[in-house]
């Protein structure tokens, strides 16, 4: 059995996320969606929320699990049998990132293969940071989240300008 | 079970192609190398000629054969079980040219998802291309073909050369 | 009063240019559907043939004229009233290649500017070259080009193949 | 009558956006220089001031109206005639980053269009970025932006090393 | 004492090329410009031609030489006293390209380093594909080649045209 | 004599940048390595805890010497006997930033040239960057930094532990 790993910082999950996990959980007999750190940046959600706002998205999806990496993504695949990376690509800055980072993974751990796919053109001018520039101008997200992300999401700034 | 096709005009196969079929056969469990015709320009070897030299060449991996395809790519994977198409990127312009065919294939067959992996960095200037180059400067090409190859490329030039 | 100038080979006409044509044709008082030359390559249709198809193409669009242009286009483009290029972009490939020639044609021609569109990502993968392919494999069109067009490829391709 | 709407958040104006400017405002009708917030980064001018100094940058062309939107651009654009939004672009990850935006816009606002134009060769290497890294060294900025705009950047700089 | 090698096709050489060489003349000791054949293009000055014209273009550097090459330039090159390759870069395609080659380069010959410079912006959309377009059309060609080399190209496509 | 001058932050110096160094000082009778300031970010090191790691890392290089500059680069070189600028390139990320780079320098310093030479594919993956990060995990850091570079990091990032 192979094991799909699925990594991002997911802040927050969107739509365009989702058809990807969809698209790969057909694929593969098990998905790990691997919420990792990202530490330049102040998130909008702290891990474990963004852990569970993905769990709400993928509950309909037996073969898809969600977890959370403190380790370095090499060293974290190690927990799963016969891993590989799975990662979406939007545009041509995507890919000269990522196929860096497939590379440094494969220098860090010789298995580790990384496998890319095309995000659906539906998608691809949805981002985490669209969404979150949506939310600051109080715009309807429902196009571009799950349901439950777009009221987490303005719960959140809601909270935030309460608190400012 | 999954079938990974893996498609190119492999004029002729090399050590570039090698190694991606090697690291796709450890995770999929059924390969397909599937030689396609390429309408616009005169080949170095007939398409049986190319299949021969990849069968040869693949010889010992157990789980990746060869065939020939004459229909368009998204109707010849209806001939096996669950197929995913897998091309590797050596570059920009390989991702570029190779994210509109899979938007386009994935549009006349809309269940075929394609995946991508990066060449491996050891392999990113051998091209099919360089190699017909080298063998009209008559330089050694072990370190970009199989040896087979580099021996029936020889074998062709000379009887080209013979026959002009 | 600007007349935007629409430059192309055409060969033939899809459903991407028309979304291009539509567009503008909303935005710019007069449309001119420019067929320009390839000296390069052997065309599908000859010239006067394409501009009949994008003639019956656009017959619903008032503002909308089609014309051959054997000259330069930074001269032809002389006989119009405040004529600007503009021309679609579906990749990076594409914005290489039209940025350069829209500098070269302000060169030629200092007061012409270019100005692009970005296709709609439902037509992004189709163009004229794939269109030709899929009809070698006798693959439905209507998803690519005008009905007329569609037609008129199949006798095209029906006519050659009756002529080796 | 349609509008040419430039956005930007143009901190400072240069003379890479004059020429843009100059060139839409020749071939539009009206055009409305758009400054726009960025919530990310500290500017060097706030709103107000950016706008002023482009208001006295374009007091020469009759058909150039300067104002500030805080409004997601999209909703922005409903209080002009017909606009259209147009953007310079000078090089490729000006391109991958407004085709995105535009795609957006698209979306949000089905009927609105995005045009770009290629900045001109001059001009290529001059962004409001590299205007404030000169400055800091206190170079001379004749060449990069209007008079008046040299004057109030050194006028800023001046006044923050008198702060700190 | 390092000889600077600058390869290329030159069907014929452009003040594009005359710049890079210029500028390379005064930072390398010695300058040997290499004319190289392209196997798959019929050139419209043949190989002898074209080193004529580059040597009356660049008789006044006194350290620039012109010579032709039928080996692989990664062995044309062990002629010279410590080689290096430079090469000139106008936009991203010519990257991709010259980065590939300059890898197989060294492959070939591990010592061989080949060093980029950007062409002047008044040149990056000079090329000899355009230039043999021009003329075709009969344009003046006095911005995009050396003298002699406009006067060339009127003949050769005089010549071309009575033959046909 | 030329000087060939090598800038970057080198926050910290790799083992990329050590190739690129030795690289260029078998071709140019002296090289600088010039640590310029990042206004931006916080370092990892200071600047002259950067240039003494750097001098450690190339004491056997007997013509390279390292300097640190507060001015504009098109300036510090202005120090030296015949400057021209030398960068490596890792993707075209690095190529659109660098080339833009060039053409300013050369506008602010007309004489002054930029080669370009492309990274070793040994170590397109390897960034002062992704140094940082690997650092924080406690990652062994042998093959991306000089034996002393490894050392310090971990020194620094005690230290910074330390006073959390």
């Amino acid at each position: 059995m192979i094991t799909a790993i699925y990594p991002g910082t997911f802040d927050p999950i969107t739509l365009g996320h989702m058809d990807v996990i969809r698209r790969i959980s057909r694929l593969y007999e098990k998905v790990v969606v691997s919420v990792v750190m990202n530490i330049e940046k102040k998130p909008l959600f702290d891990i474990e929320e963004r852990v569970e706002l993905i769990r709400k998205a993928v509950r309909d999806l037996q073969n898809v699990e969600v977890s959370c990496s403190i380790e370095l993504l090499s060293d974290f695949v190690r927990n799963y049998e016969n891993p590989v990376i799975v990662k979406g690509l939007r545009n041509l800055v995507d890919y000269e990132y990522e196929t860096t980072m497939a590379v440094f993974n494969k220098k860090l751990n010789p298995d580790l293969e990384t496998f890319f796919i095309t995000a659906d053109q539906k998608y691809t001018y949805v981002s985490s940071t669209a969404v979150r520039q949506l939310a600051l101008y109080g715009s309807d997200l429902s196009e571009y989240v799950p349901a439950d992300v777009a009221e987490a999401v303005a719960k959140k700034i809601e909270y935030w300008r309460g608190t400012e």
